[in-house]
């Protein structure tokens, strides 16, 4: 970490990439393999970073937690593109480690413009997105055939009718297809109403999942008129995903 | 291959496995261990089949393949269930590798079914999906902080107004979100009308991208207007997906 900074022709490529869903070995080969040649490795809370381990040899490697925990601590992501610059800079081999894949809510996209408007090239490498991985492993299928061919994933961060919103959730319980709604925990009760306010019946199977892929996974089925009840009942927390559909009654 | 029935008890579960987008490497680490474990693989044309030597020693194992090209020769999705049943009933470790992810559009469950039906054990390993990282290899992010909180991912198998298409196009026009369009090839120029009448700008950005992750990758990029002229013009041929929405033109 004490090198002196590097001409630009030593400057590594950083490496973003998607961390899946979060067990350790729902990360791809691609990913696993950079994480193993990496000096630096930023990584979320989310994906497979509490069992970093089992994936390559920490002790050789600094990890640094740039988590962006709601109401907890932070590190802004203006720091965390300061620092992907810094170590680069460094001529150090760095891996932003991110849960699922980097551009679904990701925020992926804003780190890669970053490190490109200061001259530092970015390797992509897609991960497994929890919005589709979640449900699997608790048994639901986000497309059947015969019952649904196509699914919408959204992001819940933002609550139906919020001046930033660029949902429209009326148009969404139209489309015919599977909902997934990731880090929508805290206005599950506004999204449910939304819908059924677009049409969609209160009584469509539901379902939810708590930490999907990990050994504290919990989940839970109920139907859209009953999603923020039973949420509150069985005392979800994040990370976790809806799935709204006839699949969810699978 | 010629040892009698086993016993249910010496029957091992059936591996359903989402072998990603293309590239070796993009499978999961879990998906790659599963396998190196098998005895049998029935593996699709799509996902890593190609290079499946990069991943385990095929000279040990059957490989199958369960192709169904459109048009072209075909394995009935009933042989291949019958076939998954065969191998488990051996005593083999059986593996199904798909494209993609088992679940997007993979008629993974129905194989799961039938293998339920039949008493044998499925897990399900879930993989990078290609609606996601094909458009990601390719420079497109399907979503992007303050531009798009949504996206939806659809079979363009169907025609719109098919009979049994269960896609609502004019919802998914104003659904605010980025679209992702896989096995859509044929139907470009109708999928393209639908939601230009459903309210889409004729404007709005729009990439096609061919064989994603592959060393044949290719990619284009237009508007949704001009969606099926240029993808005639420059011969797309499947597999490919199209992204229609601002990210398109970042």
């Amino acid at each position: 970490m004490t090198s002196s900074p590097k001409t630009p022709s030593a400057i590594q490529p950083v490496s973003l990439i998607g961390g899946g869903p979060g067990a350790w070995d729902l990360i791809t080969v691609r990913g696993m393999k950079r994480l193993q040649e990496a000096d630096v490795i930023l990584a979320d809370h989310l994906g497979p970073t509490a069992e970093l381990e089992k994936l390559c040899d920490v002790s050789t490697k600094t990890v640094v937690d740039v988590s962006k925990l709601p109401y907890g601590k932070q590190v802004t992501q203006e720091r965390t593109n300061e620092m992907l610059v810094e170590y680069a800079r460094q001529g150090l081999k760095v891996v932003r480690l991110k849960g699922g894949d980097p551009y679904v809510f990701g925020r992926g996209f804003e780190e890669l413009e970053y490190l490109s408007s200061n001259g530092i090239e970015c390797e992509v490498i897609p991960g497994v997105t929890s919005a589709v991985s979640v449900p699997a492993v608790a048994g639901i299928p986000i497309t059947n055939r015969g019952v649904v061919h196509s699914f919408t994933v959204v992001s819940g961060h933002l609550p139906p009718g919020h001046p930033k919103s660029l949902v429209d959730w009326s148009a969404l319980a139209k489309s015919g297809g599977t909902l997934s709604i990731i880090m929508g925990v805290k206005n599950a009760g506004l999204i449910a109403q939304a819908l059924i306010d677009g049409g969609l019946a209160a009584d469509t199977p539901a379902a939810v999942i708590q930490e999907g892929t990990t050994d504290a996974q919990r989940s839970l089925r109920c139907t859209l008129g009953s999603l923020r009840e039973e949420m509150i009942t069985q005392g979800i927390k994040p990370p976790a995903v809806y799935v709204i559909g006839q699949v969810a009654g699978l």
